[in-house]
């Protein structure tokens, strides 16, 4: 599928990071390499969409009960790759498994969002928050190996897989407001008012992520992705002081590479970020995700870089709500997207590139053949855009 | 108060749209002449965060008891006025009031949003739209000419009064969901399945708005905004096809001035449209408002224009989570807005001036003595950065 890049005899097909997937095209696109499609894969694509999906869950019992076991995390993981080609797999977890650990004591009431027992509001409570014991996680560490092994065939991987973990200022949102929230009064209260305990949280957040997110690096994730999902919440200021000073935070301590070598790369998803493009770009790290809002064509302009120069690859941006139209009328959408990126790099060396996703989690109502026609329009459109 | 510029035998002191007001800084920074301090205002000012407007809407029964009745509509938008030095009034109203005036039964439950008994959700809905008759809306006009004579003191107006009405756009999410919505789901479905069928909502939403705020201007408003509250959760390409040409739809059949020849200046606030000024700057209108994701910086060098060249005023865009800080510190991020347009055009002719407002209404939960603490820094930084 990813020939020539990974011919008998390539770099590519020597280099740890490519060499034992069947399809390494998604970590190809990070990496700002050539692929011969544009990789896909969706946010949330393990979910409540798929019938299979809520089978398992219901065996499990709840939410929490499917995070984790492994075998459930295992199962779900891979439903969607056995409905779809997609390009990537993505660990089933929640993003407030962190501070689950911490001690404040998550839970999910039927119908609702997460909610923890013990939100982080005052000082005290703030004094008690410490880097929690990676082993009160070590349930995601296993689903994570467990996935690497289910997912290989033949003595190689199917496809990648992502780990993935919420951004400091993302999960000290739910850790202040104790669960979803219209207008983040309480936590930015406390960021105007007491920006000293704020700044306290965050660095604790931002080395608890980045430990857990070694952890998932060595027990088998491929690449990794920081999920910011309310910086977009913030003012301009305050965005770059809590939440993107505190990414790169994360960033300067991961690993570079895995057991084997091989290269992770790492990828920073900020939820209507598209206006802090431009010092995004310095962040170290190798994709970045945009939601719907942005023009592909001027955040490649921006940020996507040249050939052999520096730059980010760009993972993005179809309204999850384009999946309710036809599918005639999706692939039209998922080519506009295509197309605004335009023709990625397809040179040897390294350059602009696109992976396709959705600009935020696919919503529980989508028909799963309507996820059907879009792979298949991004697949074929893809190729027909390097032809 | 805006001496030199209001000063007898001065350009502007002949002007009819300056010359019947006390304080005229806010149309003159509409229109980006120089004031001696940046006007302000905030939306919702006339709002559940003053005890006196909870009072009266104890008294009028319910939230449309009040904005229906001339007399309630008129105690509540003065009350801000009467305890802040503010310097502009806004009609209080409803975004809504022009679906409403198309048969929809718009309600408002107890604790909950607003609401439409009938939702326009398919082809035959739509085939019954129509602009209303605006003798439906007649309270509002009504409403006008009541606060204007309220507002008039010695001959003059203590202050301008501003109109408005949700964008095209805005209105069309609340009429196909129904009500207010996390994901936007039934209006994007109808966009991205039936963009025939959204074409002709906002078709007649645009011609609809333009009449209502043409009647608006008839009955005595002195600049008028247009809402475009839910622009920013379009995709890029839909928002300039679905938002942006219906607002523009609307500017384009709104009069340009008032009964007395005065010039009527026209605001147009996108939330969530930061990524898109620049195709805002070609709308045919004299301010643009800001949230708080947006850099005045940067907004001011991308559109606020060159002296006696086009350009936008911008109006904002403090994060009304500030409000919840103490003080000092909203008066310290008060000014860090005001630094972040830097200084206001100061000639005679024109050039980039700066509103002061919040980048969305002031929550309900907020101090009166906080917003106290914010006019007066304000007031005080934005002359100090004059001198």
């Amino acid at each position: 599928m990813n020939a020539p890049h990974n011919a008998p005899g390539s770099a590519a097909a020597q280099d740890p990071t490519f060499s034992r997937l069947h399809n390494a095209t998604f970590l190809q696109a990070c990496l700002r390499r050539a692929t011969d499609h544009t990789p896909m894969w969706m946010m949330r694509q393990a979910g409540r969409f798929l019938p299979e999906y809520r089978a398992t869950r219901a065996k499990a019992g709840s939410f929490m009960g499917l995070a984790t076991n492994r075998d459930y995390a295992t199962e779900v993981t891979l439903q969607p790759l056995d409905r779809y080609p997609l390009d990537a797999a993505i660990l089933f977890s929640d993003i407030l498994t962190v501070p689950d650990a911490m001690g404040l004591g998550l839970s999910f009431a039927q119908g609702e969002g997460p909610r923890f027992a013990s939100p982080v509001r005052d000082e005290a409570a703030v004094a008690k928050l410490a880097v929690p014991d990676m082993a009160k996680l070590q349930y995601v560490f296993d689903a994570v190996s467990s996935i690497r092994t289910a997912l290989t065939q033949d003595g190689k991987g199917r496809v990648p897989l992502i780990g993935f973990s919420g951004s400091p200022w993302t999960l000290a949102c739910y850790m202040v407001e104790g669960a979803g929230s219209d207008d983040y009064r309480l936590v930015k209260t406390m960021l105007y008012s007491r920006p000293d305990l704020m700044h306290r949280i965050l660095a604790i957040n931002a080395d608890s992520v980045a430990a857990y997110l070694n952890a998932q690096i060595d027990a088998g994730a491929q690449a990794v992705m920081v999920f910011d999902s309310w910086g977009g919440v913030l003012a301009d200021g305050a965005f770059q002081d809590f939440s993107l000073a505190y990414t790169a935070r994360v960033l300067a301590q991961l690993k570079r590479t895995g057991p084997l070598g091989e290269t992770i790369p790492r990828i920073v998803f900020t939820k209507g970020g598209g206006l802090w493009l431009q010092e995004m770009a310095a962040l170290d790290c190798d994709v970045l995700g945009l939601d719907w809002t942005v023009n592909l064509a001027r955040a490649r302009a921006l940020v996507g870089g040249v050939e052999n120069g520096p730059g980010k690859a760009l993972q993005g941006n179809l309204d999850p709500n384009v999946l309710f139209a036809q599918p005639a009328q999706i692939a039209a959408e998922a080519a506009k997207v295509l197309d605004s990126f335009g023709t990625p790099y397809q040179g040897k060396g390294t350059g602009p590139t696109h992976i396709f996703n959705l600009g935020h989690g696919i919503s529980q109502h989508t028909s799963p053949e309507h996820v059907a026609a879009l792979v298949e329009a991004v697949h074929a459109h893809s190729r027909a855009l390097r032809a």
